[in-house]
């Protein structure tokens, strides 16, 4: 093993990337923001999108951090997982996205990472406590994938985790790591982004005293104030900054690019 | 949504500035000071002081991140939230403001943020312990709000919310957040960087043994001494150019300008 | 005490340096990644290799810290310890590894640091969990040393903690720190982190709830597909690509280097 | 208050900085090294060092955080705490200084900051436990001052600290913070940065599980060889090479410089 840099995007796949070229920036855009957000594990993890025209999906490659991904990294796959363009390997456990996707028309991203507190969360008997605004996002509970702490490789064993998913918008799969959902890829970035953040708020409480959460009717109250799209656009755009600020846009358009 | 830039500030509103320049740019550098303490959370979180004229407020915009704003994104409000200047659009919860300042005339400067452990303390049954010369700074203890956890926007809101906080310096919002009252901009912000360290030593604290806090009485000869306007000046400056060290200050005078 | 700057490696030793060159420079990354990942402590903790001609090792010298090491710093000593080249003094408790690889013919890496997690893991009662996919690399457990908590610098002693390790890759010493082994430089270096990240997982979880730890059939599972040769060579390039980005690789050759 | 920049150091004394040149450098790095491991608090904490002349010593100035100090910006006090040199203010604790030299003619630099550790640990009734290599260093105890937790202003206040300090390394001031001295500036600063590196291992520790802290016995064996000057000039020149790959470096003299 050399100390190979990362040449994978050197040869940018320019026709592939005018198909589906702001969905590929967002999901690109994603992964920095997770790596930024703690949810990095080595190359593990990954996003992705569907595309507009249904019948694909942008997904991060393996063998690249998620910090480290760019637009014309991502591959394309059919729902069955065929690679219908991009040059890297495809997740192993790439069937996490695909059979979600079949399972809820309604979701338009999938992320799939190992951060701690949600890692750690799995693997206890606790629950996610109202505890803040942040809760609330989550206010209809998590959903659990305890089959198995295996790698989810096969299309049944996706299958079983997208029903383990129902309607909810994460699910915790124990000894392994987290689902998160969302209608567009802001959404599903930022729900994984809040939920650590909550988690880390519990933990924190829990080492101050007893927990008073909420009751679930004043979750009910909260949410529709605090959880809009219009807010979601101005977080996204945020992130998206911060990231740059943070120094993590090596390889993502600048803001006076055609493309931005 | 686009990976939009910051644009805000392009144009900035320089006659608009000439007015309250000098408060105009310590509630700038408030933000800054805050995000650099973790007070960020995506575009939340404001801060505002009372202009020298009385009739209106200067008050962060929505839709920039704490380590954003300069001195022109500032809006200008009177009591009654009607914008008398400035670009960008007013926060939901501009009631939390107006109704303090209405409430209390002592008071020159609000922050409203959602700091992990302050907004941690507020969904327990814990109280701020006496536990070092920081905690001293709130020896009156803290007022709490438990009325909603709901997004404050009506102006009764803010005027139970003004109730709630009464004579003190600080109020937990339960569910929500943190209000933090200064008679100046460094002494609202230093109250509000100062809260999260003492509940974080309180956190330490309780993972090291039981807490063996001061009594009120040493509380009280310790204040004098140790909170004065001469020592606030010099953690002021000291906290600008810790701004400037961490590269948080783009936007903001430099050293040197006409307007430092 | 002067406020030296670091000039052992000034006069490269260049004609050593090309014997086992690429395995110096895995080292030199070695040390470099672990500091990253929090296992600094001053100038302690080292890494080692067994040369492939197998009469010698590569280690690190005393005087530098983790991220301070280049490839022509390090040590040829034998299997006795004497130091056949390299400039910098050796390391007080060199036997860790000379005895280790005498005991092991299997390992061809040692790691001895001091970090926070596993340090205060060998000062309780606790045993590691197998809370997610991270434990699952030590699920059979890890082999503890508590003859002495003293530093090991004699043959004898150096022997005694080869064979407390028995035929497992992790060795916890009471009171001190940890060794880790590994086939290779990047297992044994990818274990050293990953056993940090469980243990700060285990750690937030029993900040949460009660833990649930998957059974020993599980993780014998789990690991196959997990833990394979050509998934750590994706996360040592990408620990490189990192350093790199971290600001922590000066002095060591550049992607484009004749020697990379 | 203005967004002051830090000016102190711009007419630097150099007729003064030529005598204690040495020592002024090493209080500086003091400083800064101190800064990188936590200890900051505004622009609170100090350090200072007996002169080999013995009848002055110099301290850190008040208004400047501590990895702004320059080997200039450094007071000369007699033992009274008379300034015979020097441009800024004199911290009011000063006799925290003066009193521990008279008291204790062994002692070269004295260290007072607020860190978050020993602060915490001061406010439990929680004792240092002898956990590892770490915490050999504190193996005779710390000591305690628990009159008050004011401000020490007064030389007998000063005397009062001195003489709970007694014949140890480290007091901690109940409600307050702590004071580190050692023979030497590198031995103070090296005690107080471990100090708290032992106590955070203490923290994770307990929440791992329960405590199998080290015999007496057994510390007393580890001591001698873990603890010596020639390891202690090892970690000073890396914490300096430190401070300057961390950027905080400014105003210090260079690697090349004559009075390097």
């Amino acid at each position: 093993m050399s100390a190979g840099a990362r040449t994978m995007a050197i040869a940018p796949h320019r026709t592939e990337g005018t198909v589906d070229a702001g969905l590929r920036e967002q999901v690109a855009w994603s992964c920095r923001i997770l790596a930024m957000g703690g949810h990095g594990d080595y190359t593990l993890g990954h996003v992705s999108a569907r595309a507009a025209s249904g019948d694909h999906i942008l997904m991060k490659p393996n063998g690249l951090g998620l910090e480290e991904v760019a637009p014309d990294d991502l591959l394309a796959l059919d729902l069955e997982g065929a690679k219908l363009s991009g040059a890297g390997p495809i997740h192993l456990e790439y069937v996490l996205h695909t059979e979600i996707y079949k399972a809820r028309p309604d979701i338009g991203s999938v992320v799939h990472t190992h951060p701690p507190y949600a890692t750690a969360l799995g693997a206890t008997d606790a629950t996610l406590e109202l505890l803040n605004h942040d809760a609330v996002l989550f206010r209809e509970g998590l959903a659990y994938f305890d089959d198995t702490a295996e790698l989810i490789v096969r299309p049944e064993q996706g299958a079983a985790v997208a029903a383990a998913l129902g309607n909810r918008r994460v699910l915790v799969m124990r000894g392994h790591g987290l689902i998160v959902t969302g209608e567009t890829v802001p959404w599903a970035t930022y729900a994984a982004l809040t939920l650590e953040r909550v988690l880390q708020i519990q933990s924190i409480a829990r080492s101050l005293g007893n927990l008073l959460p909420m009751s679930p009717e004043m979750a009910d109250r909260v949410y529709p104030a605090k959880y809009r799209d219009d807010h979601l656009a101005k977080y996204w755009d945020y992130l998206v900054r911060q990231v740059r600020r943070a120094g993590l846009a090596e390889g993502m358009p600048q803001p006076g690019d055609d493309r931005a």
